[in-house]
């Protein structure tokens, strides 16, 4: 099965969303056109108006080779955008993973501890995490993210996949230097650029196992984090579950499911921390990944 | 001077916004449309729009009474509405009042505390705050919350009030068991209906000095909280200084300051938690009252 992930893209500086099969982005609101569909004008809407993947699988195999070709666009050309820009909220779990919670020496929670992020710390693949002048300890936090497909509260844990309209990977930018002086985590972690997503949204019918994915950090191409979903700590489906005991989710939320052991804070003999320049990628299995640059913010 | 706040409401099923003058409400829209001039369609792009108070009272000074009575409802006869219902973000304060840092045994902060509530959580006037079954220990914080009109980032103490759009009274509804237990505090603050917000907005040009305004909560009629918001560590444009050194500011963003001393969880010789029945009533000088009922949440 060839994996088809859904992207927002901009080619020759016109913005769109598609799905990425193989090496080209097959462009959805053409897709739709040409079957007399109305698409909706985001990939936000798409996944508010409750679209599934076999409508879009459906669409490919009725329209001819030539077609697609037509409507679509190879990868490298087209530039890769965050997949939800707007979501009304992005919930993050802390301590999530076993070999975290021990590397933090904290103690492994009864129900999931969260915090927010400002949906204006979003960016997408290749954009740059921008380090303030006066954060000194940055670091990186590769996630699994779960993309809320429909609303709900009171959700049960049989019928929480039904809820998840897909996964991105999440990278959860921290100021560490911030975020253990203020004791309350969100000041470290709100700032501008310090939550890149994407590279795609991988349907949750796409994706496999969702509990069963590696997820690996490279900083210069040297491994820092590599675990698997597996050790979480609250799986996706009870972490929709308790989130939902608390409040409503809606279509497009973001919820980053914490992140294994390995972050700069805590390396032996001695941290090492982002610094302006480094490449920091997140790779989540059956997802793809996330690619960002550090750099110093202007004066 | 007559005080003229911005409203939500809704008259006969029809929701709108206006001006609360005196006992009435007059149509913002209506009262656009008599000038030929096109409304915005929610109060939240008349401020993202960059929309000033005194554009409202010249239009209301060059038409006649007769047709202000026209365009304009009896207060009583309409239902007033959270004033915003889909801010960007909601960025709150921890330990931003003296006399509550010292209740609580805390330490005075050297740069603000701050978490993150859901849009989820907004609700009205007179709508019922729901207190979740499995949470024991509701409880109030009065605040008064900025109103944010212009997207910004990096804004000094100097510039800061051009970014703020007006004000409006704040309860931040916080189950004590949940936000001790979990240490972060955003879970036990993040349930639905924990954000009450109104009655209105008064603008900045017209609350007066927001730094010296009562704030006082009443429980069934009994004082509970009873400061100013002089008392605040860092004023409202310290405040706005600080976040935006985190993060970008954008139009509608509320930003609620802190809560003086007076909660329950540190009442003597024990707390008196909020219970179903209690009626919960947050008022801010040149603001007005925020009242609501507590009810249980439905099994």
């Amino acid at each position: 099965m060839i994996i088809m992930r859904l992207v927002r893209y901009t080619y020759h500086s016109n913005e769109s969303y598609g799905i990425l099969r193989r090496e080209r982005i097959i462009d959805l609101p053409l897709l739709m056109k040409i079957k007399g569909r109305r698409a909706p004008k985001s990939l936000e809407d798409l996944i508010s108006s409750g679209w599934r993947i076999d409508e879009a699988e459906r669409l490919i195999e009725e329209t001819s080779e030539k077609k697609i070709m037509q409507i679509s666009v190879n990868k490298k050309e087209a530039t890769l955008k965050a997949p939800i820009l707007y979501p009304s909220k992005i919930i993050c779990l802390g301590l999530n993973y076993r070999g975290h919670v021990e590397e933090t020496g904290a103690k492994i929670p009864e129900e999931p501890i969260i915090f927010m992020k400002p949906r204006t710390s979003i960016i997408g693949p290749d954009e740059p995490i921008v380090k303030p002048i006066f954060v000194k300890k940055m670091d990186y936090e590769a996630e699994l993210a779960i993309v809320v497909g429909k609303k709900g509260k009171r959700i049960s844990v049989a019928e929480a996949d039904e809820y998840i309209f897909g996964y991105t990977a999440f990278n959860d930018i921290s100021a560490r230097d911030i975020q253990f002086k203020d004791g309350q985590w969100t000041r470290g972690k709100s700032f501008d650029t310090f939550a890149p997503i994407g590279p795609c949204i991988t349907m949750s019918s796409q994706i496999g196992d969702p509990m069963n994915l590696r997820l690996v950090t490279r900083v210069n191409g040297e491994v820092r984090q590599n675990s698997s979903t597996s050790n979480m700590i609250f799986n996706v489906y009870e972490i929709v579950y308790h989130l939902s005991r608390v409040m409503t989710l809606e279509p497009c939320d973001i919820i980053a499911t914490g992140t294994p052991e390995g972050i700069a804070a805590f390396m032996k003999p001695q941290p090492r921390f982002l610094q302006p320049g480094d490449v920091v990628e997140v790779e989540v299995e059956n997802i793809g990944v996330l690619r960002n640059i550090v750099i110093e913010e202007s004066r």
